[in-house]
Parts: C-alpha cells; sequence; structure tokens
C-alpha cells in the first residue's frame, strides 16, 4: 500500500488528487500495488472538500510520516519547492515534479540527493505536459546517442503564430485571445519571451548529453517582434514559423542550443503542429526522427504525467537508482559558430547590396514593397553577423531549421 | 556484467550485435551494469566475422548458461522462435524481442510464463520499429485509461499511398518502386493485405485494454483495391488515404478494432505522416491525444528498440514482473454496430437513388463523371450495408477518421 503526498492543490495538484480517485484501481493494478494519497499540502483552505481530513498546511507531517514513500511537489516556482524536495529526498521519500523552473536549476543536486538515497526524483511532467517524452528518451532511446533536439515545447507561443498563420491575426490580437482564452497569463513574458521553452529545452538537452546543461547559458529570443509579413514571408519559403527549442549535440561533446523563432519547412512534421499542442523531434544515431506530440499543458495531461511517475516510483522503489545526468566539469555549451543555419532575411537595401555583402543567396519574392528579402546559404554565427552588419538596414532575419 | 545472447543474425539481430559494440559505454552508464553479447546464434555460418568465436548453432549452450540473463530472440516466424523464448523464460532468463507474429500469437503465455518466473519479456520493437510506443503506453500512460488507438503501422503501405498521393502514381506502379527500393517484399501480401499492421493493432489493443485481443478476431483489409481515382476524391474531402490500425475502447469494456484504408482528415497529424514513416495517435481520457512518429522498420531503428529492451532487463531484473494482459474470461470483441463511422462511397446510382438509400448525406463534386459520390451519416455496420444494399451498383466505400 503507498502512501502519497501532493504538495501544493493548484490545477495540477487538484488533477493528480482526482487521476488517483478515478483511475487508482487501473494504476494499482498496474503496479501491482494499492496506491492512495494520505495529504495534500496547501496553505489555504478547502473547508468543502470531500477528503478535507487529509489537508494539512504542516510539511514536516508529511516529511515525519514513515508510511508516505512518494511525494508530488506541484507547488511550482523555487521556494519552497527546493527546500521541500531536498529535504522529502533526504528522508529517504521519491518526488515528482511538474515544475520545470525547480529541475532545471537544482535538478542536478537534487538528482545527485535522490540517488545517494536511492529513491527516485521524476519529472516527466516538467517538459512536454502530458506527452511521454523523459522517460521515451532516457528509457526507450537508451541505445542511442542523441544527434539533436527540435521542439514546440510553449503551447501558448504555438497558439499565437498558429492564429496569426492560419486567421492573419496580428501578435498583439491573437496574444489578448490567448489571455481571454486562459491559455496565456496576464503577464505572458515567460511564454512569449521564451524563457520557458528555454528552461525546457536544458532540461531536454541535460537528459541527451547526461551533463546539466544551464538554461542561462542558451540564447533566448521569443515570438515578440514576428509580424504578419515574416508569417507570409515563410509561406512563400514553404514553411511556417514556430517557437523552435533547439540543441545540437556535436561530436566534439559540446552542445549547441538556442530558443529562436524558426522558418519549419511544411515538409517537416513540426510544421502542422496547431494550436497549443506541442511536439518534440529527437535525432538518435540508431533511431533516426522520432517525434513525440501532445498537449504540453492542461490540468489533466500534466497531472497524468505526474501520476505515471508515481506509479514508476512505486514500482521501482528497489531498483537502484542512477542519476541521469551530472555536473559537467568544463564548459559544454559550443559557440554560435559551432553550427551553422541558413537565414531568411529582410532588408530595404537593393538586391545588388544583398549580393554584395552576402554573395550567394536565394531571393524571395517580397510582399513588402521596398524590401529584398533572401535565404542564405547555411552560415555559421560570427560569419552571418559580418555580413549582416554590411547592409544598411535589415527589417528583420530569422534561422531555418534544416 | 550482463551478459547477452542474440539469437538470429539476419538485419535485426547484426543491428542489435553492432548497437552494442558501438553505443556499449553509453549503455552501461546508462543502465549502471556492463553489458556484452556472449553468444549469437544462427543456423549459417559467419567465417569472417570478427568475433566469429561467439557464433554458436547450439540453442542449448545458452540455455543452460548461467551466466547469460537475456535474450534477443530476433529470429521471427512462430517457430522455433516460441519453442526457445518458452525455454528461456523458465529458465529464468529474460527475453526481448521484435517479433510481431510471435508476440501476436502466444504473447499471453509468454507474459505469464515470464511473470511466474519473475523474468521480463519485452517487445518494444515489435511495433513502430525503433518508435517508443510499448513503453510509454505501458508507462508514461498508466495513469490513463485509452479511449482509442489509430495508427500508421505498416511503412509499406504508407509508401505507396504516399507515392499514389504525391505523385500520382497507381497502386501497380508504387508498388513496384517499393520493392525496387527493398521496402516491399517480393511477396507483399502481408504488408498490403494489411496483416501487418493487424497484428501490431492486436498487440497494442492488447496492452491499452489488459486483456488479449486475438489478431484473427479483427477485421482486416488492405489497400490493393485503392485507385488513384479514391486518392483525388480524398484530395476533395481534404484528407488523404491511410492505412489504419484502429481499436476504441468502449464503455461497456468491449474493444471495437479493424485494419483498413480510412480517409483522415488533413487537419489530424496523421494525415502528414509521409514515406516509410509509422504514426501512433492514442487519445487518453487523461492525456487527450498523444502522437508518437519515427521510421516503423529498419535495421538500426528496429535493434534500437531491442537494445533499449535489453538494458531494462538488465535495469529491473529484480523488479517484480507484471504480465500487461492477460486471457479475457468472455469475448472482449465489440461488433460492427458497437462503432459508428461516416463513409465517403462512390456509385454509378443517380443522386437521388442516394438520397433514396441513405437519406441524410453530403454530396462531393465528382471526379468520375458517371458517378455520385457522398458522405454519409455516421452509421453503425449494419445499417451502412443495409443502406448500401440499396444501391445498385456501388464502386468504392470507405470510412472516415472522425
Amino acid at each position: 500500500m503507498a502512501k502519497v503526498a501532493v504538495m501544493g492543490f493548484g490545477t495540477v495538484g487538484s488533477g493528480v488528487y482526482d487521476i488517483i480517485k478515478k483511475n487508482g484501481g487501473k494504476i494499482s493494478e498496474n503496479i501491482g500495488e494499492e496506491t492512495s494519497v494520505k495529504y495534500i499540502l496547501d496553505i489555504r483552505d478547502f473547508p468543502d472538500h470531500p477528503e478535507k481530513e487529509i489537508f494539512t498546511k504542516e510539511f514536516d507531517r508529511i516529511l515525519n510520516d514513515d508510511e508516505v514513500t512518494v511525494a508530488a511537489e506541484v507547488i511550482g516556482g523555487l521556494h519552497p519547492a527546493y527546500e521541500y524536495t531536498k529535504s522529502l529526498l533526504e528522508a529517504g521519500k521519491s518526488v515528482v515534479t511538474s515544475n520545470k523552473e525547480l529541475v532545471a536549476t537544482y535538478g542536478t543536486e537534487l538528482l545527485e540527493i535522490a540517488k545517494e538515497n536511492n529513491v527516485s526524483y521524476l519529472f516527466e511532467a516538467s517538459v512536454g505536459g502530458g506527452i511521454p517524452i523523459i522517460r521515451p528518451m532516457s528509457q526507450c532511446l537508451a541505445a542511442n546517442n542523441i544527434k539533436s533536439i527540435a521542439g514546440i515545447l510553449n503551447g501558448t507561443t504555438n497558439y499565437i503564430l498558429n492564429e496569426m498563420i492560419t486567421k492573419g491575426k496580428s501578435f498583439e490580437t491573437a496574444l489578448k485571445q490567448a489571455q481571454d482564452k486562459g491559455y496565456a497569463e496576464r503577464n505572458p513574458a515567460a511564454d512569449v519571451e521564451g524563457h520557458d521553452a528555454c528552461r525546457k529545452i536544458a532540461i531536454l538537452s541535460s537528459l541527451a548529453s547526461g551533463k546539466f546543461v544551464d538554461y542561462n547559458d542558451i540564447p533566448t529570443e521569443g515570438i515578440t517582434n514576428i509580424t504578419l509579413d515574416d508569417v507570409k514571408y515563410a509561406e512563400k519559403l514553404d514553411g511556417v514559423i514556430k517557437l523552435i527549442g533547439y540543441a545540437k549535440f556535436l561530436d566534439n561533446g559540446k552542445i549547441y542550443s538556442h530558443v529562436a523563432p524558426m522558418v519549419v519547412k511544411n515538409e517537416s512534421p513540426i510544421a502542422s503542429v496547431n494550436g497549443v499542442f506541442n511536439a518534440i523531434m529527437v535525432n538518435g544515431d540508431c533511431v533516426g526522427d522520432v517525434m513525440f506530440y501532445g498537449k504540453g499543458a492542461g490540468t489533466m495531461p500534466t497531472a497524468s504525467a505526474v501520476v505515471a511517475d508515481i506509479a514508476d516510483c512505486v514500482r521501482n522503489k528497489n531498483r537502484k537508482k542512477t542519476a541521469p545526468w551530472e555536473m559537467p566539469e568544463e564548459n559544454i555549451m559550443a559557440s554560435g559558430d559551432d553550427e551553422k543555419f541558413s537565414y531568411f532575411i529582410r532588408t530595404t537595401d537593393s538586391a545588388e547590396d544583398v549580393r554584395g555583402a552576402f554573395g550567394k543567396c536565394e531571393f524571395v519574392d517580397n510582399i513588402v514593397k521596398s524590401e529584398s528579402a533572401f535565404v542564405t546559404e547555411p552560415l555559421c554565427e560570427s560569419d552571418f553577423k559580418e555580413k549582416l552588419s554590411k547592409l544598411k538596414n535589415v527589417v528583420s532575419s530569422i534561422r531555418i531549421l534544416a
């Protein structure tokens, strides 16, 4: 009989509770052990909840209860989530989480503590909501060296871009609509500036490489500057603009990564990922391209991933634990010169000036009359910047996903 | 130190050997135990192989070697794969396989034997080649009741249909081309008649429901009757024709399943799955739609899934085993009347006759002059058949994936 504590009774936490109530029988059957929620930790009162007696405001009750073997940390934010998680792991309890912020910041330390205490620290729900991605990457693709990851990791920005692409709405109108529908926060910066996607690609990169990738080291650009003209130009390139979390694992052991809007060609399965859906394309040296698709957020999808992790903790409580990544001894981040991209560039300079600056390039019929629009050869970053500096007036530039 | 036996040194078997050689370090690190191949079983001689001393023709050497804890059965076919697998499991050795035929036929018995002996019988590679699908479904979606599965489970037929759709080739020409490229066998029946997809949807349905689904109980239709006109009509319906392995898990506990060409609307992510790629869309009650995409066949993708299963066996050797499905006590298959589909129908009968037979329906501009083409309301099978029998001459009918 596994006793679980749910810490944080917000949208995800209440979903975790509901799923264990609703599908508990199936889950218990699956893992061969009955599973139930013994505590719900929240600073708020829930006097009308049918199981109000299991609510507590005292973390120590969970920490000191030997019956509790697994806790779901769905509080969010760094504190007190970090302190709670650390204490629980040190006390020999497994912790599962949807908290990407915490995993991306303190994951290395917490995973090490979990390993030392032979318990699990699992975070399937931290990337891609309910989409199975963490476990498939670490287990099903275990035989592969991962070569690259390219993902639509944020549903809010994908929804906004999709409205711009399919309905010709401006960024501002689409954002407003996303806020009205509850897809975007009142303060949408974490989404539209790319910070959310950045933490997620950092987690995936750490997992793929076995070395901690600090999200602070990943150049991150949001979608706030994307205009309807950019969207229309992308269509001319037979593609769409998507906010992509990108990582390339280079043969020299270094990792190139960025978060930025990119032109994705329509032939890529990522191009047709619409609305609030997420998709993560992983390339392994044996398996080739595999893609995982689904709802990247929302109460029930995210909670279902948290519950799957709880089941995993119960099922594998006696397994020897390994840490999926560790702190690298030296800098593992590649520079922008270690990876090449073709760029799509809009400028008010003449075609002749463009040729003078970039040499070989492919012009695109312009949508805005006064502009030259073109696609460059694959260029490393410094080469790109040097050539770009020769133009007098650049409207926009965007990388193309190969 | 885990010692592995590879049984069958065909395309998959040689890939398994190569991956363990090439990525062995990474795999060993991942599972915390060194892993190497001790035997390769094959009836043929490989005198030029660099490790020719590990080849054997005697199965009993593997069976009786206590050092061997895991065997990869990549012989294919039912016999002697069945007898070997059974003996190994009874001897307390784990077995992993890519053999969908064996899993779909004797899986229930073999899984039960594995459970009794507390060893693993894993088959990630039997469906979708290298695409992680078995483990994600059984573990990551553990908190979900699966509601439906719709998958492109056979790369050969998807390649053929894709050539018809994008290049206007006839079925015969596209099949010939698939054979020339090595995607299709000389005798392509197993692929084009849907038998391969049928075994795979049977395995997925068994996994999703926890009850054995016999592939003999799944109505199966191939793509041999699909013409270029059908393909063009599908385009008019804003869709494409795909060979779909379909399963619906009904609220009454029964399972409706079929393999058949279906019209898939372009808005579905499955519609844009091209070439030899596979994709499996799973709908769970909590997670909603999730899709898994990748190469469904080929030496290295399939072998990488086999090796991941080997790693799982080593990692979880002490875990209490559960059987993912068991033999149902009564018939669990729903009839065609338990599920409704809209049909796209071509007939030489008049529009008036069509209305007389089907009542409400939606006509499609005809491509073939003498025809009426239309989409029905959602109908159960007997209702559909009864209405269809009122038409004098039906050219073709095809279900539409909702």
